[in-house]
Parts: structure tokens; C-alpha cells; sequence
């Protein structure tokens, strides 16, 4: 038996050879219990950017990360199927305030983790907070009794759960390895995967609001993080999804409440929906509902019955939230200062510019650009008009909001720049690209 | 104004942009005062080993690390042309005790900073301190003063010359970056440039016992270290040799003293002698005392006038040693024990393994695995015979010495695997394979 050493294992992978599963435990351990320095570990992050990682390799180091701290299993305190689904991240992504409550009202559970938003990416947690009372710092006990009486449950990650990507993460955030597929996939599988997840629809955001820019690199990620998943022996889905423009017509935090609350009442911008409902099928399908076809039925089923919005009800309501504010929304919060854009010309909207959509609402306080920010709950951007529709010179392009003491001028500004134009209406395709289930 | 991050300037190096010298400063400045962490200094190392510098960034690089600490100025103490040279570490590489006395026979002066070995590669640290008394731990003033009076002089590297080195070769020492032609011209360069060498001849070592293993590989190396050199206007001649097989017969330290001594005296292997003296020419052409051919001239003639014999035995009782040494070669030490070992087959060798003669030596008591393993400098191999020459099955091969308790059975056997044979004479081509000087 040869002995390991961090120097060999970095100058295999500096040689493009892959790595054991020895080997990648070996780094994963060493580093998490502080043996191996930063400074290793930061090269074979650099040269895993450079040569990557089979599906084999990745799959081990999501494993082994997975198993560098506690790791749940409410399956086993669940007699339903659990079903879980998660996001890449995007701009006015609210499909698991949709879709969780229709696999819920379907009589799916979903015991539902999710982090919080960065940079110019939302949030779950974060736009569940909008809801007065609303607690998502649930204990495990407490989480799954929730789950048991509405079917789905929405909690914060707790510090436990994969402390390896925790420092991982760090380091790649200081060395500029964050935009690895590999490195991206197993720091999203190993949280998924350790709070028990046996069944995972993924919505890979593809598109200039998403990290992953092109169809193609989606679909690698997509593959690297379906093979972790198989690995385990868990059931899992990809679902690639459009994020050049904003998803929907609302951007922020209660606004994206609203928006949700809407659809699971029969009111949904087109993109959203489909969106949604395919994730739900998905979700539906894995949970073993059914055929696609038929879980498509049953999605739909359960958003005009109201028995989905009923679902959410519950959730918020076992959850300490106010579910009034699910129909009275001024319970969510009125921001105190709001500012109307108005088109400049006339034309077919031909593109919105997705990533700075998500930084100016960002700015306007719905976001945070350092993970202790506060949040303004009701700040954010509603648009009136989407990609494909037509804007006469004048006519209202969208509403600015937030409570912050600001001059709202110089955001309209921004705001009216996120517009493109064309003289002729765009081609506009579904917002669902492409379902990877092989 | 933009403000310079670490984080971005990895990115570029990442992205293969070319770095400014503000940034290579920036990076150098903010890790040699700690500012920068090891985490981020190894990433962008690694980063360069995978994208490589231009030869503007690898002169950045080489100045931002010379500047980071004491700089010494021989040339302004010292009257005559001033000439360096630098090998980048071979096996049997005794040619600074050759072609050093050469040139300061011939009026040159050669103020000469040098390094201990380390792995299969020696230093002349090391065969210098084989003669009795020798100090090579000279401060600046005694140094100036051998300089001054014998020509030459050698002293080991002080701690106060390029820290930035010393830090950075530390990291790549754990982060396998060591080998990246960028890294390595800036590490040499950096420290010769700070010991104030305004004329360098660098020896390239090419071939299996060498860090570059091709003479493509080489002449970059070369070019970069000649580029940084030429950035603060110092004249740079770049001699690539052979390292396919030891250089001259004899590999050790106390062995090589008695090889140089004797080629100054006149009796050298070719190989020996056509390095030896092409190095000398060159560092005579680069002080000013001719042209090529009449300083190829002055440097046989100090061989066979004997005076640059007598220009290493004032440089030796200059720095304390005992000159009878070099003439009394028992006064060098005798090692306890030797070994023989003979050919168990008749035919012309075709090859001797360098790296593994290097290792031998090293694992005799010749060399340190670490850098602060002692030295025995009675330690070594000497060659009965070499590439080209016809071996009798039983005739002998070479014999191994040491002077620490050892079984020399199993190294012998490992000698004996240095050697391959062929039925027809193998071609012999010069070891001074390319001169580069443009």
C-alpha cells in the first residue's frame, strides 16, 4: 500500500489523471479536520478548474463532502415518498413556493432545506421571511412534524449539515474557483443529498441571470450532478430552464410571495407556469404519481381545485406565518416608496437583461451582496410588460419598490436599460429548454 | 483608479489574460508581507503552471521578487568586469570549479553566490566545504575581499536576499508548481540579479537528469531567464548541455574537488572539458576580453598554463581551506568503504541513467533528501567508464564510496542497473548542445 500525500495527489490531477476515490477522501477529510492546508487544497481546487473531474471523481468528492458532517434521513420518519427539488439559482425564481404545494396537495411530502439569496440571485428563505411570523429556523423534530400535517416543509440549513463544502466554498470564493462544474455540482449534491433527499427534481437557470451561461454547460452540470445522485442510489431529475429574462413578472422578496400566492390561485404569467408545473410533474413522477403525462394532469388538477394554495396555507401556518397575508397582501408589508418606468419608444420588447434585473433589486434592498445583509422584505420590481409584448412610447414598463430612504431616479434609469427593442416581434421559445431523466 | 484584488488578478490568470506589472507587484509585495494568503498565492500559481507568463510578465515577476529584499552591488566595490554563471542543477555539474578560476586567471572578476544541493543534484556549497577549512559562510566585506585578491570567491546565499523566493519556493514545494518554466526563471533569476551579477552565463541541463527534459524545453527556459535579465539591462548568455548522462566520471563532493583540481591541471573528460571551457569562453566574451574564439583561446591556455589551477588554490586559502587538498587528495577525506562493480556483460554503453546516478549519490551520503540532512564528503561514485566506451564482461564499471556504515551489496546492484549495452557503437554527440546569445 502506497501512502497518500496532498503533493502526489495534486500533481496527478496537475497531470489531467483522475483521482481515486481514495484519494479525493483523503483531500476532503484532510482538509475539513484542518490537516491539509489551505494552500493545497487551493491548488487542487485551481487544477480541478483547469482539467476537471470525471462523473466518477465527482461523485466521490460530492460523497465524500456529503460525509464530513450530520446527515439526515427524514424518509425514515416518513411513511410518503419524499420528493426534493432544487435550483441553481436565478432572478425572480419563486417555482418551490409553487410547485412544493402542489406535490403537497398531491400527497407528495417535500422536506424542503434551502439556503438564502446572494449577489443577484434570490432566495426561498428569504422570500418566506416576508410572510409576518413566518419561522423558517426550524429543529429536525419540528421540521418533520410539519412536513407530516401539510406535506411540505421550508427550513434554513442548518451549520451541521456538510462542513467540508462550508470551507471549501470559503476557499473558492477567495482563490476564484467558484465557476467549476464539478466543484458547483458536488457543493449543491453534498447539501442535498445529506439532509436525505432520495428523490431530486434539479432546475438548472441557464442564460446571462444564471452561472451556467449555455444549454450545453447546463447539461454537464446537470449529468455531473445526476451521477452523484445515482451513486446513492437516488432517483434524479434535471429539468434545464431558461434565465436570460426574469422568471415571471416579480422580483424580490413579498412581491414574489404575491406572485406565487397568484399562480396557485389560476393567475401566472405563461414562463412561471410552465416552469412550475413541470417541476412539480417531475416531481410528481419521481414520487411515483404516475406517467408524465398524467402528473402533468395532476399538477394542473391541484392549482384550480385552490387544493395547491391550500397547501401553502398550511405550511405557512404550521410554520408560525400569517396566512392571511397569502390573500391580503398588504400584510406582507406596503414599501413606502415606489417609482412607475414608462417606455421612451415604441416597440416589441426583444430582451431583458436578466443578471443586472437581479442586481438592481438587489440594490433596492431585496437582496444582499454580503451574506449578513439585512433584507427589505418588500423591496423589489414588479414589470409590467415581458419579452415578446408590445410597448407603446409612454405605456408602463414596470414598477420599482422599497422602503429605504433613496431617490428613485437613477434605478428607473437602470431599470428602463434593462429594455432591448425590435421593430418586429421576438421569437420567444418555453422557458422549459430541455428534461434530462436518463 | 481600479482597486487591485487578488481575486480578480487570479481570475485573469485563470482566463489567460496577461498580468500587468503592477499586479505581478501587487501579488509578489502583498504575499511576501503576509497581506496576501498562502491560499490565494498557491491558486495563482497554479494558475500560471496551467497558462504560462509572456516573457514581460516572467521579467515582472523576477524584479517584483529580487526587490523584495537586500540587494548587493559587487560591481560597484570591484574594478573589473564582474561575470556570473549559473547551472540549473545537474549530476557530476563541477564546472563552477573549473571555468570560475578560468576567468580569474584570465583578469576576470567572478563573485559568485551559490547553492547547496539538494534531491539527485549537487551544489558547490557543498564540494567547496569537502576541503578542509574551507568557509563559505563569508560576510559581504571577506567576500569582496577573496574577490578582490583571487578573482574568485563562493559563498553560500545569506537569508536577507529575495525573501519573496523563499516564501514562494515553499509553497510550490507543497503545492506541486514547481515545475513551470515562468516560476523557475523568476526564482533563479530573481536571487542572481539581487547578488548584483551584471554579466550571467547560465548552463541549461537538459535531459534525464535535468529539471527540463528537452532542448525546446530548455531554450524557453532559457529565453525567459534571459528576458528578465536583459529588463534591468544585465548581459545574459544562455549554454544548454547535456544531462543525459553525469557529467565527467565523478559524482560526490570530495570526488569532484579531485576532478576539477585534475582537470586544471590538464586531465579532464571531454564532455568535462568541452562544458568547462565553453562556459569560460563565454563568461570571458561577456567581460569584455574578446571574441569568442580568442576567449575559447585564453581559457585553454589558463588550463595549460596552470594558472587557473593556481587561481582556485588562492580562492581555496583565501576562504580557509587547505590548498594541499587539491593536489594531496587524501587530505580530502578517505571513505571507509568502497565498492566495485563490474560488467556482467560484454558490449559498447549505450546509456547510464542520470537521475538514478543522482539518487545513488545522494542515498551513498553524496547528497541530502532534505535540506538539512548533513553531507558525507567522502561519498560518491566515480565512472571507470562512460557512454561510448566498450565494457568486458568482468571489467570494471565504476566504484561507489561512502564512509557510513553500509552494506554497498544492494547499491552496487543499482549501480550496475545504470548501465545499458549495445552490439554497435552508440553516436556520441557533443554535451554543449546550443549556445544562445541573441
Amino acid at each position: 500500500m502506497t501512502m497518500l500525500t496532498a503533493y502526489d495527489i495534486i500533481m496527478k490531477k496537475r497531470r489531467c489523471s483522475p483521482l481515486s476515490d481514495e484519494e479525493i477522501r483523503f483531500m476532503v477529510n484532510g482538509f475539513t479536520e484542518g490537516v491539509i492546508p489551505d494552500s493545497q487544497m487551493s491548488a487542487l481546487l485551481m487544477a480541478i478548474c483547469f482539467n476537471g473531474m470525471t462523473e466518477e471523481e465527482t461523485a466521490s468528492l460530492t460523497l465524500a463532502m456529503m460525509e464530513s458532517g450530520e446527515m439526515l434521513t427524514p424518509s425514515k420518519q416518513l411513511v410518503r415518498s419524499c420528493v426534493d427539488k432544487h435550483s441553481t439559482g436565478g432572478v425572480g425564481d419563486k417555482t418551490t413556493l409553487i410547485a412544493a404545494p402542489i406535490c403537497a396537495a398531491c400527497g407528495l411530502y417535500v422536506p424542503k432545506m434551502s439556503g438564502r439569496g446572494l449577489g443577484h440571485t434570490g432566495g426561498t428563505i428569504d422570500k418566506l421571511e416576508a410572510i409576518p411570523g413566518m419561522n423558517t429556523s426550524l429543529d429536525y423534530d419540528k421540521f418533520i412534524d410539519v412536513v407530516r400535517k401539510a406535506g411540505f416543509a421550508s427550513a434554513a440549513q442548518t451549520g451541521t449539515l456538510v462542513p467540508a463544502d462550508k470551507k471549501i466554498y470559503a476557499l473558492r470564493n477567495m482563490t476564484a474557483t467558484v465557476d467549476s462544474i464539478p466543484l458547483i455540482s458536488s457543493s449543491i449534491m453534498s447539501k442535498k443529498l445529506a439532509t436525505g433527499a432520495e428523490a431530486i427534481v434539479l432546475d438548472v437557470k441557464t442564460g446571462d441571470g444564471a452561472f451556467m451561461k449555455t444549454v450545453s454547460d447546463s447539461e454537464k452540470l446537470a449529468r455531473s450532478m445526476m451521477s452523484a445522485a445515482k451513486a446513492l442510489g437516488r432517483r434524479c431529475t434535471a429539468v434545464i430552464t431558461d434565465m436570460n429574462k426574469p422568471l415571471g413578472k416579480a422580483v424580490g422578496n413579498g412581491i414574489e410571495v404575491i406572485e406565487a400566492a397568484e399562480a396557485l390561485k389560476g393567475r401566472c404569467p405563461a414562463d412561471l407556469y410552465d416552469v412550475s408545473v413541470t417541476l412539480a410533474a417531475q416531481m410528481l413522477m419521481l414520487g411515483g404519481a404516475g406517467e408524465y403525462e398524467e402528473c402533468v394532469m395532476l399538477a394542473k388538477d391541484a392549482i384550480e381545485s385552490g387544493k395547491a394554495f391550500h397547501a401553502l396555507e398550511k405550511t405557512v401556518e404550521l410554520q408560525g406565518g400569517d396566512k392571511n397575508a397569502l390573500t391580503d397582501y398588504s400584510l406582507l408589508g406596503v414599501p413606502k416608496f415606489s417609482y412607475e418606468v414608462r417606455s421612451s419608444e415604441s416597440g416589441y420588447i426583444s430582451r431583458i437583461s436578466c443578471e443586472k434585473t437581479g442586481i438592481l433589486s438587489m440594490k433596492l434592498g431585496a437582496g444582499r451582496q454580503n451574506k449578513d445583509d439585512p433584507i427589505d422584505p418588500t423591496a423589489g420590481i414588479l414589470f409590467d410588460k415581458t419579452v415578446g409584448d408590445y410597448a407603446e412610447k409612454g405605456s408602463l414598463l414596470g414598477t420599482l419598490y422599497t422602503s429605504s430612504e433613496c431617490d428613485l431616479k437613477a434605478p428607473g434609469e437602470e431599470f428602463a436599460q434593462l429594455f432591448s427593442f425590435s421593430a418586429e416581434p421576438p421569437a420567444v421559445s418555453s422557458a422549459v429548454l430541455k428534461i434530462i431523466s436518463d
